[in-house]
Protein backbone atom coordinates (compact mmCIF):
# COMPACT_ATOMS: atom_id res chain seq x y z
CA UNK A 1 0.00 0.00 0.00
CA UNK A 2 1.62 3.55 -0.70
CA UNK A 3 1.56 6.26 1.85
CA UNK A 4 2.22 9.66 1.00
CA UNK A 5 3.23 11.97 3.97
CA UNK A 6 2.84 15.49 3.53
CA UNK A 7 4.68 17.72 5.84
CA UNK A 8 4.05 21.73 6.65
CA UNK A 9 6.33 23.22 8.43
CA UNK A 10 7.64 26.13 10.91
CA UNK A 11 10.55 27.78 9.25
CA UNK A 12 13.43 26.58 11.85
CA UNK A 13 11.39 23.89 13.37
CA UNK A 14 13.34 21.09 11.58
CA UNK A 15 10.72 19.91 9.61
CA UNK A 16 13.25 19.90 6.32
CA UNK A 17 15.50 17.26 8.07
CA UNK A 18 12.93 15.29 9.70
CA UNK A 19 10.60 14.68 6.67
CA UNK A 20 14.33 13.80 4.90
CA UNK A 21 14.88 11.47 7.50
CA UNK A 22 11.88 9.73 7.68
CA UNK A 23 11.91 9.04 4.01
CA UNK A 24 15.67 7.45 4.48
CA UNK A 25 14.39 5.66 7.23
CA UNK A 26 11.19 4.36 5.18
CA UNK A 27 13.63 3.83 1.82
CA UNK A 28 11.26 6.64 -0.20
CA UNK A 29 11.46 9.52 -2.21
CA UNK A 30 11.47 12.67 -0.82
CA UNK A 31 10.57 15.80 -2.32
CA UNK A 32 11.33 19.59 -0.61
CA UNK A 33 13.42 21.54 -3.10
CA UNK A 34 13.78 18.48 -5.43
CA UNK A 35 10.20 19.15 -6.37
CA UNK A 36 11.15 22.38 -7.84
CA UNK A 37 13.12 20.66 -10.86
CA UNK A 38 10.47 18.45 -11.82
CA UNK A 39 8.15 21.20 -11.97
CA UNK A 40 10.25 22.96 -14.41
CA UNK A 41 10.59 19.79 -16.42
CA UNK A 42 7.28 18.77 -16.88
CA UNK A 43 5.64 22.82 -17.08
CA UNK A 44 8.46 24.25 -19.30
CA UNK A 45 8.78 27.01 -16.86
CA UNK A 46 12.67 28.07 -15.79
CA UNK A 47 13.26 26.57 -12.77
CA UNK A 48 14.36 30.14 -11.93
CA UNK A 49 11.27 31.94 -11.69
CA UNK A 50 9.60 29.15 -10.12
CA UNK A 51 11.99 29.48 -7.07
CA UNK A 52 10.86 33.15 -7.00
CA UNK A 53 7.06 32.04 -6.58
CA UNK A 54 8.12 29.16 -4.55
CA UNK A 55 5.42 29.35 -1.55
CA UNK A 56 5.13 33.12 -1.76
CA UNK A 57 1.71 34.50 -1.74
CA UNK A 58 -0.07 35.92 -4.57
CA UNK A 59 -0.31 39.60 -4.35
CA UNK A 60 -4.32 39.01 -4.73
CA UNK A 61 -5.37 42.31 -4.34
CA UNK A 62 -3.52 43.46 -7.12
CA UNK A 63 -4.12 41.04 -9.24
CA UNK A 64 -8.32 41.69 -8.85
CA UNK A 65 -7.93 45.14 -9.35
CA UNK A 66 -6.08 44.24 -13.07
CA UNK A 67 -8.46 41.58 -13.10
CA UNK A 68 -11.55 43.47 -12.44
CA UNK A 69 -10.72 46.27 -14.80
CA UNK A 70 -9.28 44.24 -18.27
CA UNK A 71 -11.58 40.90 -17.87
CA UNK A 72 -15.28 42.61 -18.33
CA UNK A 73 -17.08 40.00 -16.43
CA UNK A 74 -15.24 37.31 -19.24
CA UNK A 75 -13.66 34.72 -17.75
CA UNK A 76 -10.03 35.07 -17.27
CA UNK A 77 -7.81 32.20 -18.63
CA UNK A 78 -4.43 30.13 -17.66
CA UNK A 79 -2.82 33.25 -20.01
CA UNK A 80 -4.08 36.17 -17.76
CA UNK A 81 -2.94 34.58 -14.70
CA UNK A 82 -0.34 36.16 -12.93
CA UNK A 83 2.77 34.19 -12.50
CA UNK A 84 2.45 33.14 -9.16
CA UNK A 85 -0.96 31.35 -10.01
CA UNK A 86 0.18 29.08 -13.12
CA UNK A 87 3.30 28.01 -10.72
CA UNK A 88 1.10 27.10 -7.96
CA UNK A 89 -1.06 24.97 -10.65
CA UNK A 90 2.30 23.54 -11.71
CA UNK A 91 3.24 22.37 -8.79
CA UNK A 92 -0.34 21.35 -7.55
CA UNK A 93 -0.33 18.61 -11.10
CA UNK A 94 3.32 17.77 -10.32
CA UNK A 95 2.66 17.04 -6.67
CA UNK A 96 -0.18 14.47 -8.14
CA UNK A 97 1.85 12.85 -10.60
CA UNK A 98 4.57 12.21 -7.57
CA UNK A 99 1.94 10.74 -5.76
CA UNK A 100 0.80 8.88 -8.26
CA UNK A 101 4.04 6.85 -8.46
CA UNK A 102 3.98 5.20 -5.41
CA UNK A 103 4.91 6.44 -1.58
CA UNK A 104 6.78 9.53 -0.80
CA UNK A 105 7.44 12.36 1.10
CA UNK A 106 6.68 16.16 0.09
CA UNK A 107 7.54 18.87 2.50
CA UNK A 108 5.26 22.19 2.20
CA UNK A 109 3.65 23.66 -1.32
CA UNK A 110 -0.06 22.70 -0.24
CA UNK A 111 0.67 19.45 -1.01
CA UNK A 112 -1.57 17.82 1.44
CA UNK A 113 -4.40 20.22 -0.34
CA UNK A 114 -3.53 18.80 -3.57
CA UNK A 115 -3.74 15.32 -2.36
CA UNK A 116 -6.95 15.52 -0.51
CA UNK A 117 -8.37 13.01 -2.40
CA UNK A 118 -6.09 10.45 -1.54
CA UNK A 119 -7.00 8.04 1.25
CA UNK A 120 -3.50 6.95 2.19
CA UNK A 121 -2.11 10.51 2.67
CA UNK A 122 -0.94 11.04 6.15
CA UNK A 123 -1.04 14.99 6.83
CA UNK A 124 1.85 16.29 9.36
CA UNK A 125 2.85 19.51 10.87
CA UNK A 126 5.47 20.04 12.69
CA UNK A 127 6.33 23.44 14.77
CA UNK A 128 8.69 24.60 17.11
CA UNK A 129 9.26 27.15 20.03
CA UNK A 130 10.41 30.55 18.99
CA UNK A 131 14.15 30.43 20.96
CA UNK A 132 14.34 26.68 19.46
CA UNK A 133 13.83 27.72 15.82
CA UNK A 134 15.85 30.92 16.00
CA UNK A 135 18.72 29.07 17.50
CA UNK A 136 18.36 26.08 14.59
CA UNK A 137 18.26 29.21 12.18
CA UNK A 138 20.99 31.68 13.85
CA UNK A 139 23.48 28.30 13.57
CA UNK A 140 22.56 27.39 9.92
CA UNK A 141 22.60 30.78 8.21
CA UNK A 142 25.27 32.42 10.17
CA UNK A 143 22.91 35.51 11.77
CA UNK A 144 22.61 36.66 14.49
CA UNK A 145 19.89 35.17 16.93
CA UNK A 146 17.74 38.76 16.78
CA UNK A 147 17.64 38.62 12.84
CA UNK A 148 16.80 34.83 12.86
CA UNK A 149 13.77 35.40 15.33
CA UNK A 150 13.00 38.19 12.20
CA UNK A 151 13.66 35.72 9.63
CA UNK A 152 11.28 32.56 11.38
CA UNK A 153 8.43 35.28 11.74
CA UNK A 154 8.34 36.44 8.13
CA UNK A 155 8.89 33.28 6.63
CA UNK A 156 5.82 31.65 8.47
CA UNK A 157 3.69 34.89 7.35
CA UNK A 158 4.29 33.68 3.81
CA UNK A 159 4.25 30.27 4.47
CA UNK A 160 0.95 31.31 6.08
CA UNK A 161 -0.67 33.66 3.33
CA UNK A 162 0.32 31.06 0.35
CA UNK A 163 -1.40 28.22 2.39
CA UNK A 164 -4.52 29.76 3.08
CA UNK A 165 -4.91 31.85 0.08
CA UNK A 166 -4.44 28.23 -2.14
CA UNK A 167 -6.23 25.85 0.20
CA UNK A 168 -9.36 25.56 1.95
CA UNK A 169 -7.79 24.66 5.75
CA UNK A 170 -5.23 27.59 7.81
CA UNK A 171 -1.89 26.73 7.85
CA UNK A 172 -0.62 25.98 11.58
CA UNK A 173 -4.29 24.94 12.89
CA UNK A 174 -3.80 21.44 14.20
CA UNK A 175 -7.23 20.26 12.78
CA UNK A 176 -5.90 21.04 9.21
CA UNK A 177 -3.70 18.17 9.76
CA UNK A 178 -3.90 14.62 10.97
CA UNK A 179 -0.38 14.62 13.41
CA UNK A 180 1.25 17.70 14.61
CA UNK A 181 4.47 17.78 17.09
CA UNK A 182 6.45 20.01 18.21
CA UNK A 183 10.11 18.77 17.60
CA UNK A 184 11.72 20.32 20.67
CA UNK A 185 9.45 17.71 22.81
CA UNK A 186 11.68 14.17 21.33
CA UNK A 187 14.22 15.95 19.07
CA UNK A 188 15.13 15.69 15.42
CA UNK A 189 15.71 11.57 15.50
CA UNK A 190 13.00 11.11 18.26
CA UNK A 191 10.25 12.79 15.97
CA UNK A 192 11.28 11.06 13.33
CA UNK A 193 10.86 6.99 15.06
CA UNK A 194 7.63 8.73 16.63
CA UNK A 195 6.00 9.43 13.03
CA UNK A 196 7.50 6.14 11.61
CA UNK A 197 5.65 4.89 14.56
CA UNK A 198 2.48 6.54 13.63
CA UNK A 199 2.53 5.70 9.95
CA UNK A 200 3.29 1.61 10.98
CA UNK A 201 0.07 2.02 13.62
CA UNK A 202 -1.94 3.00 10.59
CA UNK A 203 -0.74 0.12 7.92
CA UNK A 204 -1.44 -2.01 10.92
CA UNK A 205 -5.39 -1.07 11.56
CA UNK B 1 8.89 11.67 38.27
CA UNK B 2 5.62 13.38 37.89
CA UNK B 3 3.73 13.49 34.92
CA UNK B 4 0.95 16.19 34.41
CA UNK B 5 -0.99 15.71 30.85
CA UNK B 6 -3.51 18.21 30.08
CA UNK B 7 -5.71 17.79 27.02
CA UNK B 8 -7.64 20.56 25.28
CA UNK B 9 -9.99 19.17 23.12
CA UNK B 10 -12.68 19.78 20.06
CA UNK B 11 -16.27 18.76 21.21
CA UNK B 12 -17.08 15.31 20.14
CA UNK B 13 -13.48 14.32 19.18
CA UNK B 14 -13.77 11.83 22.45
CA UNK B 15 -10.91 13.95 24.18
CA UNK B 16 -12.42 13.07 27.29
CA UNK B 17 -12.76 9.28 26.76
CA UNK B 18 -9.04 9.38 25.51
CA UNK B 19 -8.14 11.25 28.78
CA UNK B 20 -9.50 8.85 31.31
CA UNK B 21 -8.45 5.83 29.76
CA UNK B 22 -4.46 7.30 29.98
CA UNK B 23 -4.93 8.06 33.12
CA UNK B 24 -6.23 4.82 33.69
CA UNK B 25 -3.82 2.93 31.73
CA UNK B 26 -1.19 4.99 33.61
CA UNK B 27 -2.91 4.20 36.73
CA UNK B 28 -2.97 8.19 38.07
CA UNK B 29 -5.81 10.58 38.61
CA UNK B 30 -8.37 12.00 35.79
CA UNK B 31 -9.57 15.31 36.63
CA UNK B 32 -12.36 16.61 33.67
CA UNK B 33 -15.94 17.37 35.26
CA UNK B 34 -14.32 15.89 38.57
CA UNK B 35 -12.17 19.40 39.46
CA UNK B 36 -15.41 21.37 39.60
CA UNK B 37 -16.16 19.73 42.84
CA UNK B 38 -12.78 19.68 43.98
CA UNK B 39 -12.90 23.72 43.00
CA UNK B 40 -16.05 24.24 44.65
CA UNK B 41 -14.83 22.50 47.77
CA UNK B 42 -11.54 24.45 48.20
CA UNK B 43 -12.97 28.03 46.74
CA UNK B 44 -16.87 27.68 48.97
CA UNK B 45 -17.86 28.36 45.68
CA UNK B 46 -21.19 26.79 44.95
CA UNK B 47 -20.50 23.53 42.37
CA UNK B 48 -23.76 24.54 40.10
CA UNK B 49 -22.57 27.96 39.73
CA UNK B 50 -19.07 27.16 38.90
CA UNK B 51 -20.82 24.71 36.24
CA UNK B 52 -22.57 27.54 35.00
CA UNK B 53 -19.82 29.18 34.19
CA UNK B 54 -17.31 26.24 33.46
CA UNK B 55 -15.38 27.23 30.31
CA UNK B 56 -17.65 29.70 29.38
CA UNK B 57 -16.20 33.28 27.37
CA UNK B 58 -16.68 36.46 30.33
CA UNK B 59 -18.30 38.89 28.95
CA UNK B 60 -16.18 41.31 28.57
CA UNK B 61 -17.33 44.09 27.11
CA UNK B 62 -20.08 44.70 28.91
CA UNK B 63 -17.67 43.95 32.25
CA UNK B 64 -15.47 46.82 31.02
CA UNK B 65 -18.06 49.72 29.99
CA UNK B 66 -19.40 48.66 33.68
CA UNK B 67 -16.18 48.55 35.46
CA UNK B 68 -15.04 52.07 33.50
CA UNK B 69 -18.36 53.48 34.26
CA UNK B 70 -17.61 52.26 38.19
CA UNK B 71 -13.46 52.44 39.05
CA UNK B 72 -13.08 56.03 38.29
CA UNK B 73 -9.46 54.77 37.66
CA UNK B 74 -9.04 52.89 41.30
CA UNK B 75 -8.19 49.09 40.68
CA UNK B 76 -10.63 46.66 40.36
CA UNK B 77 -10.81 44.40 43.38
CA UNK B 78 -11.53 40.55 43.49
CA UNK B 79 -15.15 41.20 45.15
CA UNK B 80 -15.59 43.45 42.21
CA UNK B 81 -14.96 41.19 39.21
CA UNK B 82 -17.64 39.52 37.54
CA UNK B 83 -18.19 35.84 38.83
CA UNK B 84 -16.90 34.17 35.91
CA UNK B 85 -13.20 35.62 36.16
CA UNK B 86 -13.52 34.68 39.92
CA UNK B 87 -14.77 30.59 38.66
CA UNK B 88 -11.85 30.75 36.54
CA UNK B 89 -9.23 31.95 39.25
CA UNK B 90 -10.67 29.64 41.78
CA UNK B 91 -10.14 26.89 38.73
CA UNK B 92 -6.87 27.96 38.34
CA UNK B 93 -5.33 27.91 41.78
CA UNK B 94 -6.96 24.11 42.31
CA UNK B 95 -5.40 23.01 38.68
CA UNK B 96 -2.11 24.08 40.51
CA UNK B 97 -2.74 22.25 43.84
CA UNK B 98 -3.70 19.59 41.77
CA UNK B 99 -0.58 19.35 39.84
CA UNK B 100 1.25 19.82 42.91
CA UNK B 101 -0.23 16.49 44.38
CA UNK B 102 1.95 14.45 41.86
CA UNK B 103 0.79 13.16 37.99
CA UNK B 104 -2.23 13.08 36.60
CA UNK B 105 -4.35 13.93 33.49
CA UNK B 106 -6.57 17.18 33.54
CA UNK B 107 -8.62 17.79 30.87
CA UNK B 108 -9.40 21.63 29.37
CA UNK B 109 -10.18 24.53 31.74
CA UNK B 110 -6.91 26.07 30.47
CA UNK B 111 -4.56 23.88 32.69
CA UNK B 112 -1.74 24.09 30.22
CA UNK B 113 -1.95 27.79 30.95
CA UNK B 114 -2.45 27.61 34.91
CA UNK B 115 0.75 24.89 34.32
CA UNK B 116 2.81 27.25 31.88
CA UNK B 117 5.57 26.90 34.88
CA UNK B 118 5.72 23.10 35.14
CA UNK B 119 8.81 21.33 33.04
CA UNK B 120 7.03 17.59 32.97
CA UNK B 121 3.57 19.14 31.76
CA UNK B 122 2.82 17.62 28.44
CA UNK B 123 0.09 19.54 26.67
CA UNK B 124 -2.14 17.71 23.56
CA UNK B 125 -5.00 18.80 21.66
CA UNK B 126 -7.74 15.93 20.38
CA UNK B 127 -9.56 17.09 17.65
CA UNK B 128 -11.41 15.10 15.41
CA UNK B 129 -13.16 15.46 11.46
CA UNK B 130 -16.99 17.16 11.59
CA UNK B 131 -18.79 14.43 10.16
CA UNK B 132 -16.68 11.87 12.93
CA UNK B 133 -17.54 14.51 15.67
CA UNK B 134 -21.19 14.85 14.83
CA UNK B 135 -21.90 11.54 14.69
CA UNK B 136 -20.57 10.50 18.34
CA UNK B 137 -22.38 13.26 19.48
CA UNK B 138 -25.81 12.72 17.86
CA UNK B 139 -25.17 9.20 19.21
CA UNK B 140 -24.45 10.09 22.68
CA UNK B 141 -26.82 13.19 23.12
CA UNK B 142 -30.15 11.04 20.95
CA UNK B 143 -29.86 14.11 18.87
CA UNK B 144 -29.86 14.32 14.97
CA UNK B 145 -26.49 14.71 12.81
CA UNK B 146 -27.33 18.42 11.98
CA UNK B 147 -27.91 18.98 15.84
CA UNK B 148 -24.90 17.18 16.98
CA UNK B 149 -23.12 19.57 13.83
CA UNK B 150 -24.57 22.57 15.32
CA UNK B 151 -23.98 21.64 19.18
CA UNK B 152 -20.27 20.86 17.99
CA UNK B 153 -19.61 24.36 16.49
CA UNK B 154 -21.29 25.90 19.23
CA UNK B 155 -19.44 24.92 21.93
CA UNK B 156 -16.35 24.96 20.46
CA UNK B 157 -16.91 28.69 20.05
CA UNK B 158 -17.48 28.93 23.78
CA UNK B 159 -14.12 27.04 24.51
CA UNK B 160 -12.00 29.09 22.02
CA UNK B 161 -13.47 32.38 23.65
CA UNK B 162 -12.68 31.29 27.00
CA UNK B 163 -9.25 29.85 26.37
CA UNK B 164 -8.10 32.56 24.41
CA UNK B 165 -9.14 35.31 26.32
CA UNK B 166 -7.77 33.75 29.62
CA UNK B 167 -4.65 32.37 28.19
CA UNK B 168 -2.06 33.45 25.91
CA UNK B 169 -2.33 31.72 23.88
CA UNK B 170 -5.16 30.42 20.59
CA UNK B 171 -7.03 27.35 21.06
CA UNK B 172 -7.16 24.94 18.23
CA UNK B 173 -3.30 26.41 16.68
CA UNK B 174 -0.53 23.30 16.59
CA UNK B 175 2.06 25.47 18.47
CA UNK B 176 0.01 25.67 21.56
CA UNK B 177 0.36 22.27 22.48
CA UNK B 178 2.95 20.01 22.52
CA UNK B 179 1.17 17.12 20.57
CA UNK B 180 -2.25 17.37 18.27
CA UNK B 181 -3.89 14.25 17.04
CA UNK B 182 -6.93 13.39 15.05
CA UNK B 183 -8.44 10.90 16.94
CA UNK B 184 -10.29 9.51 14.12
CA UNK B 185 -6.57 8.59 12.52
CA UNK B 186 -6.20 5.74 15.41
CA UNK B 187 -9.51 5.57 17.03
CA UNK B 188 -10.08 6.05 20.62
CA UNK B 189 -7.91 3.24 22.16
CA UNK B 190 -4.84 3.63 18.96
CA UNK B 191 -4.62 7.17 19.92
CA UNK B 192 -4.87 6.02 24.10
CA UNK B 193 -1.61 3.91 23.45
CA UNK B 194 -0.12 6.39 20.93
CA UNK B 195 -0.41 9.04 23.95
CA UNK B 196 1.29 6.59 26.31
CA UNK B 197 4.41 5.84 23.93
CA UNK B 198 4.56 9.78 23.51
CA UNK B 199 5.16 9.99 27.36
CA UNK B 200 7.45 6.70 27.90
CA UNK B 201 9.66 8.66 25.23
CA UNK B 202 9.81 11.59 26.50
CA UNK B 203 10.50 9.90 30.14
CA UNK B 204 13.22 7.85 28.86
CA UNK B 205 14.69 11.03 27.22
Amino acid sequence: MNTIITIGRQYGSGGREIGKKVAEKLGIPYFDKELLARVAKESGFCEEMIKNHDERPTNSFLYNVVMDTYSFGYNTAFVDMPMSQKVFLAQFDTVKKIANEGSCVIVGRCADYALSDYPNCLNLFIYGKEEAKAQRISERQNVTFSQAKDMCVKRDKQRQSYYNYYSNKKWGRADSYDLCIDSGKLGIDGTVDFIIDFVKRLEEK
